[in-house]
């Protein structure tokens, strides 16, 4: 028969954005994540596992680098029956759009990295991305990156949100602050009352409108995707040669600690993964190799960590405001 | 007027087991057993902090002692409002009981132990003993104790047990085979399909019925809570002298990663304490200085970190199985 109007053909190409091409990409970019992160670290490498379990996936870690004590970057397709739970407590569906719960079935994609660094001067990266359907043709894009430096640097805290920034405002002028003020909300940890870090943007349920396609979304997420390596790279070789002593050292151990509350406490990936019965060694993989905890540790007046700890808070405009700014206002 | 019969006099002295006289029980547990550890510690002292939000407490906690890296002996008593959220997420009370939720005002008060041994070969241990009640009348007692070996002795496993199911029989034959299953199923990760260690006993909503009283009730807590320094310094003393590698250093530092997973994904005390915006120091004592996780670790075949790892199962009956019976059945 073949393509016989600019419609079919236009309706075709949409159609083909398929969550195989979604999940395609994800591969894709763990591929050259994987690459670039090998090359900077120069001797670690990333392991690989396959695994199969309500779908499957490819866990990437690395361990005992140069640059990297333990780093993840995964790829996952997963699916299954949508329970009252999983939708309720973990997508955080309103009730009214689950009425016939029973019938529906989900399939997510995405991709979740997490790296730690053996320098305390190097902070941590998290980014996650995924493409989630059910069968009653509901789809949405969600995702995020944030950073948590054990020290906070306010120049880097600027690259870091400007390059954010950049990205989305090609995509939307809108996306930014909406993203960066879901973020502050979204890598928050109540019972400490601190962010967990400087932030970045966060996002969920992002999906077509009048405003916006699919095509559209996609192109936002690999947006995202592609900003990862430079942005984390830049930071790391503008850090990784900093000395650092061993009370520096234990400083960082004891902010992986608030990481890992973070992380089993709050963090709706992690979750999901263990309400849906997930590969428990690849959702667990954002976890440090050493966290600790001391009773009640307050940093010395005036001190580095007392300033980083003045810094945890939401509402700050890292991109826009001077660091002069900044510390004026908050330390 | 003066008491004119047996039965004023005994309803009186029914009376006096009020939560002040509780509480105060508690606080002279906190007492001594704070003193026996120190004595077995021989170097490392309390530190002791009060604190009053919504409520009141004294966390007491030793960090860097001989014995001890890091532990918690803590009393509190705390109240409130009850919201739907924490009677029906955090104290799992029957729906039907809840209807006039609104009205309700609750008390609970309590001690909570954790300790972290510097020696892999020395256990960790837990316990908790708590009396709760609310405006309508309603009470009960709950708690447990159990014992987190990095690796599993099974004579000292026998000794445990066997302290835990003397001190339930002297109070009804059936409590130890009840709250020794109850302590499997409490004290198990269901992401790891693994116990936390070899368990113990655990117990909740104990309260008066047609077979017991409240006093009768509250000489088998004081019975649990006086139980703990002797058996918890009988473990010490016999392993405190092993000696330990690095390797076997590690994988105590992995253990404890466990416990934290246990602690920040499961346990209800600090479900509670997080929910009722606690005092947050005090709450997460329970985590051990440093701990450790590496992606998929899997022990030596035959080492004695497999054979820990194949007996951290429900069901195994410590008590009265010889260890070879119990090797035989589950390595």
């Amino acid at each position: 028969m073949g393509i016989t109007s600019y419609y079919e053909f236009r309706d075709m190409r949409l159609n083909m954005l398929s969550k195989e091409t979604i999940a395609s990409w994800f591969i894709t970019l763990q591929n050259s994540i994987c690459e670039s992160l090998e090359q900077v670290d120069g001797l670690g490498k990333f392991s690989e596992d396959f695994w199969q379990k309500n779908g499957s996936g490819r866990t990437r870690i690395l361990q005992h680098g140069t640059i990297f004590e333990k780093g993840g970057v995964n790829f996952s397709e997963v699916f299954g029956k949508l329970s009252q739970q999983i939708a309720v407590k973990v997508l955080e569906l309103p009730l009214t759009s689950i009425t016939d719960i029973s019938k529906l079935t989900f399939y997510a994609t995405g991709i979740s990295i997490v790296i730690h660094p053996n320098n305390p001067m190097v902070p941590i990266i998290h980014m996650n991305l995924r493409y989630f359907e059910m069968n009653n043709g509901s789809w949405w894009f969600g995702g995020g990156i944030d950073l948590t430096p054990h020290y906070i640097d306010l120049v880097d805290a600027a690259f870091f949100h400007n390059q954010l920034k950049l990205a989305c405002d090609k995509h939307n002028p809108s996306y930014y602050a909406k993203f960066k003020e879901w973020a502050d909300n979204y890598f928050f940890i109540p019972h400490r009352n601190e962010t967990r870090g400087i932030g970045g943007i966060f996002f969920d349920r992002l999906t077509q409108s009048a405003t916006t396609t699919k095509e559209n979304l996609f192109a936002f997420i690999q947006e995202v995707g592609n900003l990862f390596a430079p942005t984390y790279i830049h930071l790391i070789n503008k850090n990784k040669l900093l000395n650092y002593s061993s009370q520096q050292q234990m400083w960082q151990y004891l902010r992986r600690g608030r990481y890992v509350e973070f992380n089993l406490i709050y963090d709706r990936g992690t979750k999901f993964g263990l309400e849906t019965n997930g590969q428990i060694e690849s959702i667990l993989m954002s976890l440090p190799e050493i966290a600790s905890w001391l009773y009640n540790y307050i940093p010395e007046p005036s001190s580095p960590e007392e300033q980083t700890l003045k810094l945890l808070k939401k509402n700050i405009d890292w991109a826009t405001q001077t660091p002069k700014q900044i510390l004026e206002h908050y330390t």
